[in-house]
């Protein structure tokens, strides 16, 4: 048993699922923690009445553990600083700074207040790790509850960060990567390190100009039927999916902490080169609701439908593990496998070798800037077009519809009226009229309804976009990093800090870095041409339907009423 | 000179049309009466700078007037009481209403404020006088500056109404008729008089049942080509209209004052049997404006359309002389004698004999309660659908377009942001995501013109079923206190007041009213008939080529995306 885990203090509310053995508990409540070792994120816990049941433990901080300092579960890192590329003012704010590449809703959340609009430009580059991820759905649409308490959270995740890979505790570079913050942004750990001959790993590049290289057939996958599963003899209750690849046509099942295990992987070994978008929402309470799990389950089809498309990480074997893994035991083993990959951050650079001259660092710097600036503008673009959506989708299904009914009502209580009027010949009059009325609640009704027809694609598609934008800033700022530790190349050869050999090296690998990068904004480029045109089809598409379908109901209204 | 001209008291602000000799007045202000026989509604008159220029005379008090109490320009007609049908408190309350009666706003003013809505419950139907008429346009739409201070205006009003019509002051009767609300709610004066035997004014009756006799070809006229005209020397300017009717084909020329004229002679002689509707506004303020003179020509040609369709109000000297006077002189002889005609108020009944078998009187009363209880619930779904299509008309030009915009701007945006990319091959993305954008702001564009092109109509027809309604309660009232009357016939007879021939003669007589009252429910009801499927057409017309555009548009925006 943990020393530190007696008791803990409630951060936020948490309303239990009916019978599915958790306890609900409420902000600022202290409870005794019971079984540490519960898994998945639980902790079984006592509250004062005596009550016992499973909590989340993102939902509690244990109080021990903050007895002796906020900072116990944090090893100071000031000596970090020397190492740090670019100005982060200490190590807390640069820790604050990888907490939040953690946690995708920190920074979105802020934004809902409107403060963090320019998080691209109030961080300095280097250091940005937000990792973001919209709440458009639970803050906009309110299908669902929100993430609650962003901000708060930092020394928490720190602590289960900790939990999580005990292991990483062994060696400084293991303790470094430990956050994602420093080993992404920075790059002198691939620019100077000794490298390994290149084995099986090398990441394969197109032939012509700076691609990655496609596979003949791209990979695709099926997330379906979503199952209620239960694990430790019906004590806690999960949601499994079938995830079926097209290439063995086998499906595997997987629970959401498996794809956020996935995530976490290819975050740690490929986000320096690759954005990895976040994954839907982890949300807590309502999570056995029938619409959140159809949310949910689009939404992870979605993100697997975009790694499947990616060529590097459809090709990665932890990728291919979580989709084709044979059994239990497989799927341990690659697990273990993965988890001690230590190909990850800057290091994933190492595995690239380009076969193109290298490029002028200027070019590199420029082709660089470019990038930055394009990703920032499509960023503003994205979430203008989502506040416009959000804006018209409360429109769509609250005021219109209301409208269209009460003028539907009003044609058919003028009808109703006029049946009253005892004046022969008044039929054809009134039951035109009820019938407009009628199609006018239709209408009511069909406004209401598009939204999820049409602009519900259009916006999980800015929503996915968003997202994907929002890792950019990392993945950019670790070249960025790179091109300034070049720049310094003079100075530091100079004061004997490297060989000029070194400095040769340096300049190779920001090449190779750039020519990945390159890569990976055509790659982006071209997903992006595909998803724009589909989704403004799909949208133009359902928005034809909408008022042929209407205009052909009035139509219909109108053939009833006669002058003759 | 009058005695009683010299101060007066501006009751509410009137700003001067420019270059029109007009004076400028506020609220409150003491203005010096220069020249109180300008005519035309307007006197001359100085404010205490020395400046003179002509007001409106509704837009002042003479205080004078009034210094001698507040009844000076009306006696006291207590001694009226006896013959009030209904429980009028007093003689006070029963002349506002009658005044009430002559001022179209006063009532739907109220209306405005949401008070007046019961206006038809509130008050004995006896007495009731209002006239409706809507100031749908000048409130909901703000076109137009809207009438200002209703309810302080009847005594103002009534003596105007003195100042009118000096000659009837000799009788009793006179005095009577000179109060519509007595003339018209007071049925004895038809039920008990002795009648002369009927001449050519004789109103005739359909052949087949309770209906007004319907000549052959319908008399129709054309209002159109508003022209400024000026008077005294170009002292002073106004709106002059060309009205042409389908008989003679001859243009006679109108200026609105002649409308109003035409329609206090109908109110006068036929308002008993058949509702007057209320002209169009009789507004002062930006009367030179072209939208305004394009809604008033508008409305006024609706006012004419539905008087050249009532076969009494079309066949009647005092239209016909309104079409078709031949020059000056003609038109001043044909007003004289217009305005002399004493078969007026009930009396008009007197020209009334149907060919049919006299009513059982228990049947009048319940086909009276019929129509009475049709009329007000009609009003109040005519109403409410004016309540409904207010609101649509503001959403639709106000934040559905707006909405549509910048939807279309986001898109634009977006596509500006793409062609930065410096990717080749993303021209047909963006070039396509600009034409959709475009598209979004032409059905902007179009949602807010739209109101204009159909719920205009929908609006307007309404809005004068709303003034037709609103002259029911008087018309309604006037039968309905015949009965009662009749009722009391009894008692009378037994009390010596009247003979038991002259019951008989009033069980005639409230046969032949309820006679009238059922052909002009007739009218009635097949005229509504027509107009609400007509315009039920031209609406459901205009929305289906609306939605039918809108979805062509939609298909061409939709033809350039590709995802080949």
């Amino acid at each position: 048993m943990c020393l530190l885990c007696v008791q803990a203090q409630v951060l936020y509310d948490f309303t239990a699922e009916p019978g599915n053995n958790e306890l609900t508990v409420k902000e600022g409540e202290t409870i005794t923690i019971t079984n540490q070792n519960i898994g998945g994120g639980w902790v079984e816990a006592k509250n004062s009445k005596g009550e016992v049941g499973l909590v989340p433990e993102d939902y509690i901080e244990i109080q021990k553990a903050l007895s002796g300092g906020g900072n116990v579960a944090v090893p100071d890192l000031s000596f970090f600083d020397a190492f740090a590329p670019t100005a982060a003012s200490s190590s807390d704010s640069a820790l604050l700074q990888a907490s939040n590449g953690n946690d995708p809703w920190s920074v979105w959340n802020a934004d809902a207040t409107g403060n963090a609009a320019d998080s691209w430009a109030a961080k300095p580059e280097g250091t940005e790790t937000a990792k973001a991820a919209s709440n458009w759905n639970s803050s906009a649409q309110g299908h669902f509850q929100a993430y609650q308490g962003p901000g708060k959270t930092w020394d928490r995740r720190m602590w289960k960060d900790h939990y999580r890979y005990p292991y990483r505790l062994s060696s400084f570079y293991e303790l470094l990567l430990q956050f994602p913050g420093f080993s992404k942004s920075g790059p002198e750990l691939y620019l100077l390190a000794k490298l390994p001959p290149k084995g099986k790993d090398k990441i394969p590049m197109g032939e012509v100009g700076p691609v990655w290289l496609y596979p003949e057939t791209q990979l695709d996958c099926v997330v379906a039927d979503p199952k209620k599963g239960s694990k430790m003899y019906g004590l806690k209750s999960y949601i499994e999916y079938q995830i079926t690849p097209s290439t063995t046509n086998r499906p595997v099942n997987h629970r959401y902490k498996h794809f956020d295990w996935l995530y976490e992987r290819l975050l740690e070994k490929y986000g320096s080169a690759v954005p990895i978008p976040s994954l839907p929402d982890k949300q807590v309470t309502g999570r056995f609701e029938e619409e959140f799990i159809k949310m949910r389950m689009e939404r992870l089809q979605g993100w697997m439908t975009r790694m499947c498309r990616h060529p590097i990480i459809s090709n990665s074997e932890v990728f291919q593990l979580f989709l084709t893994y044979k059994d239990e035991k497989d799927w341990k083993m690659g697990k273990r496998k993965a988890e001690k990959d230590e190909t990850v951050g800057v290091m994933i650079f190492s595995t690239i070798e380009p076969e193109a001259p290298d490029l002028d660092p200027i070019e590199v710097e420029q082709k660089c800037e470019q990038f930055s600036r394009f990703t920032r503008a499509m960023d503003d673009g994205v979430k203008d077009l989502l506040t416009v959506g959000q804006e018209h989708w409360k429109r769509c299904t609250g005021p219109l519809p209301k409208e269209y009914q009460r003028i539907g009502k009003a044609f058919q209580n003028l009808s109703s009226v006029f049946t009253s009027s005892g004046y022969q010949g008044e039929a054809t009059l009134t039951d035109a009229l009820t019938a407009a009325g009628k199609t006018y609640e239709e209408i009511a009704t069909m406004v209401a309804e598009q939204p999820r027809k049409d602009l519900h694609f259009l916006m999980e598609t800015n929503n996915e976009y968003k997202g994907l934008l929002g890792c950019f800033p990392d993945t950019i700022g670790v070249h960025k990093a790179a091109i300034e530790k070049y720049k310094e190349g003079d100075k530091l050869v100079a004061a004997g800090k490297i060989t000029p050999q070194e400095k040769t090296t340096m300049a190779k690998r920001v090449s190779t870095m750039s020519y990945a990068l390159q890569a990976e904004m055509n790659h982006f480029h071209s997903n992006r041409i595909y998803d724009y045109n589909r989704v403004m089809q799909l949208y133009l598409e359902q928005q034809v339907a909408f008022y042929e379908t209407i205009a052909e109901k009035l139509k219909q209204a109108h053939a009833r009423f006669t002058t003759m």
